[in-house]
């Protein structure tokens, strides 16, 4: 038997496709609800939002012949949904998110919260990131339950993903002894393009700051007061420029890159082989021009090095026409990505003491933090991802490091175990570049669902047979 | 007879006081209905909210004995009002605006369009920039006309002034021959303190400005394109610490001191004397700290030296929280004032220059301008507007410079004419530092707009006793 040879033939085969055909509706059906559920971490629209989540997530494993725990924290809570077999038998944790990133842009098309459905492509908030990656994962689960694939299936949905995951290490450490599991898959990365899936070997950690300055107690006229009157927007932008140089990113600050790894010969070449394209890059994001067009260049900036990026300043006049004050208050929204060995900790500590010696008036305030996070590169895991992908796509995946960052791996690895080892995890992400993760009209996809559901089927037996053997 | 006692002596004097008694009411409820209507031209909460105002403000004369005109233009209209005795008799024209800075600061302690009564204090927006000043005026010349002292007297009550006086060159224009005048007295500046009234000999003009930069079609995900991605709003501040020191106030763009002209000495020593103190600006301004805190330095900075000023910047994510994007789009508001005998086309066209050099892919837009404005230091007019002062307030203003900018003032003299000349400008202004120009909790008070009825009757009488003597 080829090593590549799916598992399911004959009647298996037809029965899965049998599934995914009488389960379209549903997944549909489902996206629709939990898109209309606006779970938006970062600016909720009602305080009970997270739990009316919860509440539908452990609903869908109850009715579907699995049970599921809505497990509180000092946040929004966590839905631990779970397929059992046996105890005898191994246990994979699927990793996926049901909170979203705001949505206020004003280039919408459509409500972002009511899923619009044009053919096979669906329209809204969390539909890629990452509530369509879940459902997906969660009925391929259901499928082999049904088949009795000997496997036990957890899901952990998190629903602060998106704010920095900052209950999340509370929330393992407590339940660490439910938690036990042989290995942890997380469908929340991003294929380089529609035809080229990958499996991340690393993400880029996080760390989110707020600058603040105060030079008096109210915004004041410019005709008055302007030429001595401070200007707080004007100071704060003159320290952002004296952080990193906004043209070309390079950050200023001392120390800053002390600790960043570049990425190994091996992960260069794997770089090098994996089908990215600058042209489609640029257009699926739909730049006008980039920092970058070096093809090798590129990929490093967006995968492998650290970055700083303004969000947004807000204070003065920010609604039409101009005001003629001299603001006196503003805040610049700042995040960095940080990469291996990066400690967002010591970068925090490190961007003090600079701009202390900017501007002594201005303060920083840390809003979140995520460790970088190295993956596997090899081993058996990473060959069962392979395969997966291979089933459900046709395609090997192709091995790159991920820009963005997941804070719950870090801490997943940090308290759970496998003989004394960290438990191994790999990615087996559904999300294309021009799904719009984070962007306006974010959107899913039925090809991407359906060889979604055939990837875990396939990944699931893949893990069970595994564990058979050794 | 000595030259500053008040012609309105004895019984006059009686009556005067008593047409003031009997009018705060009226001057209340006025004030009040005027704050009522929100005329923010930078941002009208409804279409005709400028109509309504013109209306009301066309009742105010019909019914006090004078008549009044709308004057629609491309924009706003302008209430065009008139106290007729003869035409024999000498014109003095008043200038004020009705309409107002947008109110959308958090610290307003109340509704900014209700007007708030505390003791004789009035807060709302407009109070005293210029709805209490105009109100002012239009009662004493209601009292003059009453007293039937032999002058005609105008009212020029623009809505557009809070915007650049984009209309009012083609009103002046188009009705010139309606406006004859023998002197113009503005009433929208501020005094040094309670205690020390001022007349201004100058004003600062105005170059506002939008820059905007798009670097691609939508904001994107950090995490994805950080690295490479253009943030539109980085950049933009890159640009702006390029075109000034936003520390010093410094503008670097070439060229734009060359027509600066410093103050001459004798405006030095007219600052000196005119009992500005640092203390009691940074009180009443309630800045934390400044950019100078040297007396004449200060002075010179706010009235004769030019700026350049961020008002804000829209772009990116503003809400709360912090959003991992890179923003694509960003739009910075800024404002120069000038000085004599800057123009503020040439500035705008050195400004367009030195940006194609820093960044070519940002784009300006003018926004509005202002010339700068040298008023008269001397002369009969002058000391009729001191005497006036010396009559309503008990002491003698200094002269200054004022750092606002009134763009109609440069128009009127450009179009309306005696014997040749420019018609002659004086100022009457009633406005102190601690009523809030353009600031939350704007104020008015009873004791300036007593005292103001009384300089304005002093005010016109002299001018009537001056055109007689001629």
């Amino acid at each position: 038997m080829p090593s590549i040879a799916p598992p399911l033939q004959g009647q298996d085969s037809i029965r899965l496709n049998r599934f995914i055909e009488d389960n379209k509706e549903r997944f549909v059906t489902g996206l629709s609800k939990m898109v209309a559920i606006p779970t938006v971490s970062a600016d909720p629209p009602y305080p009970s939002v997270f739990t009316q989540m919860a509440e539908y997530a452990q609903n869908l494993f109850q009715t579907s012949g699995g049970t599921a725990k809505i497990v509180p924290t000092n946040g929004n809570p966590v839905v631990v949904g779970l397929f059992h077999t046996s105890p005898n038998n191994p246990t994979i944790t699927v990793y996926n998110h049901l909170d979203v990133q705001p949505a206020t842009e004003s280039s919408w098309t459509s409500d972002p919260f009511t899923l619009r459905i044009d053919k096979d492509r669906y329209f809204g908030r969390g539909a890629t990131d990452d509530k369509g990656p879940a459902l997906t994962a969660f009925l391929a689960a259901s499928f082999a339950a049904q088949e009795k694939i000997p496997l036990n299936i957890r899901f952990i949905w998190e629903m602060e993903e998106e704010v920095g995951s900052r209950n999340f290490e509370s929330f393992v450490k407590t339940k660490k002894s439910d938690l036990k599991t042989d290995g942890i898959v997380v469908s929340d990365t991003i294929w380089i393009s529609a035809r080229q899936p990958v499996i991340s070997t690393g993400l880029r950690g996080l760390l989110c700051v707020i600058l603040r300055l105060k030079t008096g107690q109210e915004d004041r006229h410019s005709g008055l007061t302007g030429g001595v009157a401070r200007n707080a927007i004007g100071e704060l932008c003159d320290a952002v420029c004296r952080l990193h140089n906004p043209r070309t990113g390079e950050v200023l600050i001392p120390g800053f890159y002390k600790k960043a790894k570049p990425p190994t010969k091996k992960e260069l070449a794997d770089f090098e082989q994996c089908g990215f394209s600058v042209s489609r890059f640029k257009r699926d994001h739909k730049f006008h021009s980039m920092r970058s067009r070096d093809r090798l260049d590129l990929m490093r900036r967006i995968w492998a090095e650290p970055t700083f990026e303004m969000h947004g300043i807000v204070g003065g006049h920010m609604s039409a026409g101009v005001k003629t004050i001299v603001p006196q208050t503003a805040e610049a929204k700042i995040s960095m990505r940080l990469v291996p060995d990066q400690d967002p900790n010591e970068i925090f500590h490190l961007l003090k003491k600079h701009l202390k010696s900017i501007n002594t008036d201005i303060t920083v305030k840390k809003n979140a933090t995520l460790s970088p996070f190295k993956g596997v590169t090899s081993g058996p895991l990473m060959e069962m991802a392979e395969k997966a992908m291979q089933a459900g796509f046709g395609r090997m995946p192709v091995r790159i490091r991920e820009g963005g960052s997941i804070g719950a791996l870090p801490t997943l690895q940090k308290y759970l175990k496998v003989n004394g080892a960290p438990v191994p995890v790999t990615f087996l992400g559904l999300s294309l570049p021009e799904h719009g993760y984070h962007a306006p009209n974010e959107n899913f996809d039925w090809r991407q669902a359906e060889g979604g559901i055939k990837m875990f089927v396939r990944f699931f037996e893949e893990t069970a047979l595994q564990k058979w053997q050794k």
